[in-house]
């Protein structure tokens, strides 16, 4: 992944975390600004989230922590709930396996990788690491690492999800699904899942904040009872306890006291529907058939280059000499007014 | 340390981080808010805020890192300079000894403890440790850290920081300072430290927001070359790049683009002065000779009680079956009323 | 401790280890030697020898597996049985808190350490570590570590060990004795404990051979089924099956079959004892009250420095600028003779 | 990898570690075993052994240190070499990668694994990770891991050697060796390398002693000076250090004062190069073209039943329904009368 932003385009696409926050966000910081609140989240705003999130997946026996960031949230939820010979299955593409400096390698763990073209794990790839590893000579897989959406743009269906589900079940493993951008991925127009649903299906999971609105933070959602115990001694351990903790808490209370939430996401996956029609219009491929907010046009050398000149982006990766598939990246801040001169100047350059 | 607030508590004197930010850092954040920036701290804001740090020490070859909390600063930075069997010599009470659920042990590294009344380590402690490390089947000490101010309001004078830092490079020491409370030690009237100096004498240390203004944030100085390489490697891996991390560069650039960072510490100071003082005049006794916005009166549990009603703080630590210590904490949100109020309250008491 | 060791002494009473294995054992490798076995401890002398113990302690439902050396057991057993945050309480003067260059540390884990004069824990010295750690920002103490015998010599008597045993059920703390030098606790003759009753008193123990008689050797025993689970996993993982693993169970074998490991064990207390009565008997004072083959006699500098020329030993610790405490070890191989010659070259010395 | 072995087969050919030691090692250990010697390895045979050692390859600035196995020796060399955020880059046949049981990923480091056939890395394979990881927020590859003889059996020329040895120095990349089989790796009819070319193209590597007649031990060498530093320390540190250190010693001085070490293996790779031959001349395909001894026959899964009915071995790998490949092994202690009679056998089924 190349970046080849800089401060003279006029307009980034590069991703979803390059603007501050929404504007309701801030005007919430601002109006508990001056209250006392324990620290290290026992605030009375974090609770109230918590108490909100439980309410919208209609369970009370969950446990909520809110953390800043989606490494942190990753390392620390693995590593907590695996024995140090136990491993976690993820696919070469899955954000753990690649992209967090060997964030879960430097807690303890390997991490089995397996390969798929749609960005999603199924039940056969996680038999083929099951049946290699028999003995003691050997970890033992014991979590199943997805993300929704996918790290390619493209969502889980609830009959998928459910297969995984189930086979984990049956295989005692763990089911860990990464919301950096669950919001993306619940309002994709493909998708079928709701919070409720998913907080159903996996043993543990996390809400993105970072990358739908909020200046940071992360909700960790522990459904599975084994896997509570004593959560915040790791908190603390890792230094994910903010003393501040109130400034997640508040944050999550804004977007989920109503649907702020999901109408950030759902603006995104528009911005990037009408990125991606009017694209394909215009003639490209895609790397991936992605519903989200990250879409993965194929582009010429020559047409990356002219558009590089305006708009900031990240290469994807190459196809071959000539071409190479771009990342284009909506958000809750993405202007719509954008979306078209982009299209439009593609359309100049094509 | 035992904590008896509650919601019903006129006021708290707990802590530093009751509160959100100083108003100037949020209107900051407000109006930055649209602008499209680089993440992961490669932002425009952020290294603004560093040249200026640099500026301020004097200093072009500083490395500066900005972290979400002391914790995470602590745990990164001392174990990133750090082989597996060197140890962090500390003070019992040192932040890292007991108040971080073994983080730096959790990285794999023994913290030696020694002994102080007055929260400051010298050389003769530290040479108790070396003396006693002799081959290879005791850990190599290798780091000495140092808070300042102290965990029990203390300062170091600049002698005795010379000492320790002389002491360290003539021994193959690093030494590093954990400014949780930086602001505060520097704006203690007796402190005789400046920024730049302290850049001077230590090889690493950090100057905390988070307990003087800032909704969060570190900035990590890491002066000695020898331990720059790579660093945000480590901040990656431990969870710490925040990805909109111009939410920590934009609220630094707002504490030291002028004074703000030291009104703020100075403010806390006074009104600890000021609590500190009329407590004396009441005739009870400290258990530390603080000069910083923390300090320990020893009240009989009676007093505790009937304070206690009244006001938030922890018992810090029992001094008989009569008596205890509690830590008044203030900051740069304490209201000077509400100090009088204290000290009247409490004269009724007495 | 200082080694003032060297080759041209006369005789060594440095450690328990100098010698290699006893003769019996050298026989039963050698007539074993070329079987084929299977590898990694699965070959039929283990088992045999695992059989055997456990009929020893007279319980069929423990889990014994052989390790190579005392740290290796140490850090691997503690380490499999706590959780990250989680710590173990020790003496200062035992053997992982100073002497294993932070092996447990390594794996994560804080040693909470305590003082005692007689190399002994008590319930009370476990106690004044749980009032200390409270909440999620400290450590969670999880395990108390003793040896028997003593880093000091010192045994611990029934009535002893069963106060720590049951104040750690109670505290839901798990119970782990480092048995490196178990045959001399056990045939201390103030002992009245026999391997059976150590077993019904920990949760998990191990049985040194490598001090004992053995080339290299420990058996752990694990009594606590939650621990037990997937053990040879953490065995492989840190580098401890030995491919070979039949050497270790061909000695225990040995050691066990009849009353060999009970008799080197009796033979080293009684050159100890020996030494012990002659040197009283001359006038001087001991650090500790050892009943087993460490002794710690004090002797002037010169007195050190005199029959240091004769032979091995090392200086324990400095008492005064005049006199330091030395510790003399016997083993399985000590010869009697020998006993008897430092003796008479001491009584000519004083 | 299927284990088939029981008690009841004729004879093994399941590995190189099924009996004990050479007769003359045995005999070392009884000639020296009431000498008395210092602990941990610095007794005079472990010294003696080294001289020796460096003599052959002719470099007395060598460092070398003797361990208990292969597993313990990878982790601590790899794990003492890298740097939190450094990786290792291995195939995914390399012991490391998969046979380990993640002891590698224990002490924080991510494995890097590419493929390949022949059980040997190329520089082309080295590049494609080079080439993925290009940032902070991905691990910094910067060890090769090879192994030779390999773990199907092959070995590396010079020239292979020499091309990866000058790739690695300029890409900044340390070089080590897992000579768990180096013995069968120089004595292939194929090598043309010997113990001190190998010293001088790699930045470290061990001799296995274990697999090629030792009752264990391997001696690691480390070659570039960046890697000496306190290396005793991680030996401690990770539980390697013996008390009786010179029980290895005493092994490899005997393994090496004369040809033995050499002529084990030469035995061993002949008695593999007889079972291959013949085989072959049964018609029967191979995994991989071995020339050292391991070999991997291709089956029907009729002829591996009836001929596991006598002679134990592992099954290597499924080919398809009907077949197999299987590892035969042969060592040291190989009889050619069994080799002789497994032919014969096979021909029977065949």
């Amino acid at each position: 992944m190349t970046n080849i932003t800089n401060e003279k385009k006029v307009y980034n696409f590069k991703d979803d975390y390059s603007e501050g926050a929404h504007e309701r966000i801030l005007k919430a910081l601002i109006d508990t600004n001056f209250e006392q609140q324990n620290g290290y989240g026992n605030d009375e705003y974090s609770e109230k989230a918590k108490q909100l999130l439980k309410n919208k997946m209609n369970n009370k026996e969950l446990d909520i922590h809110f953390l800043s960031g989606g490494t942190q949230t990753n390392l620390i939820a693995i590593s907590s709930m695996l024995r140090s010979y136990e491993s976690v299955i993820a696919l070469e593409t899955g954000h753990i396996s690649v992209h967090e400096t060997g964030a879960i390698e430097a807690t303890g763990h390997k991490v089995n990788t397996v390969k798929s073209s749609d960005g999603k794990i199924t039940v056969d790839l996680i038999k083929s690491v099951l049946d290699l590893h028999i003995d003691e000579h050997m970890v033992k897989p014991k979590m199943v690492f997805i993300s929704n959406s996918t790290e390619i743009g493209t969502i889980y269906k609830k009959k998928e999800l459910e297969k995984i589900s189930n086979f984990c079940k049956n295989n005692n493993l763990y089911l860990y699904l990464d919301g950096a951008r669950l919001g993306a991925g619940l309002c994709s127009e493909e998708s079928d899942l709701t919070l409720e649903e998913i907080s159903n299906l996996v043993d543990v999971f996390y809400i993105g904040g970072t990358k739908n609105g909020a200046l940071l933070g992360e909700a960790l959602v522990i459904i599975n009872s084994e896997l509570k115990k004593d959560f915040r001694y790791y908190l603390k351990q890792r230094g994910a306890l903010l003393a501040k903790g109130r400034i997640i808490g508040i944050q999550f209370l804004e977007l989920f006291k109503d649907e702020l939430y999901f109408e950030l996401a759902t603006h995104a996956n528009l911005m990037a529907k009408k990125l991606s029609v009017e694209i394909k219009k215009l003639g490209y491929k895609f790397l991936s058939e992605s519903t989200t907010n990250q879409i993965f046009p194929i582009f010429s050398n020559k047409v990356i280059e002219k558009i590089g000149d305006k708009y900031g982006f990240h290469i994807w990766e190459k196809i071959d000499n000539n071409s190479s598939t771009i990342r284009l990246v909506t958000s809750w801040a993405t202007k719509e007014e954008m979306v078209d001169k982009f299209i439009s100047d593609l359309s100049k350059i094509s």
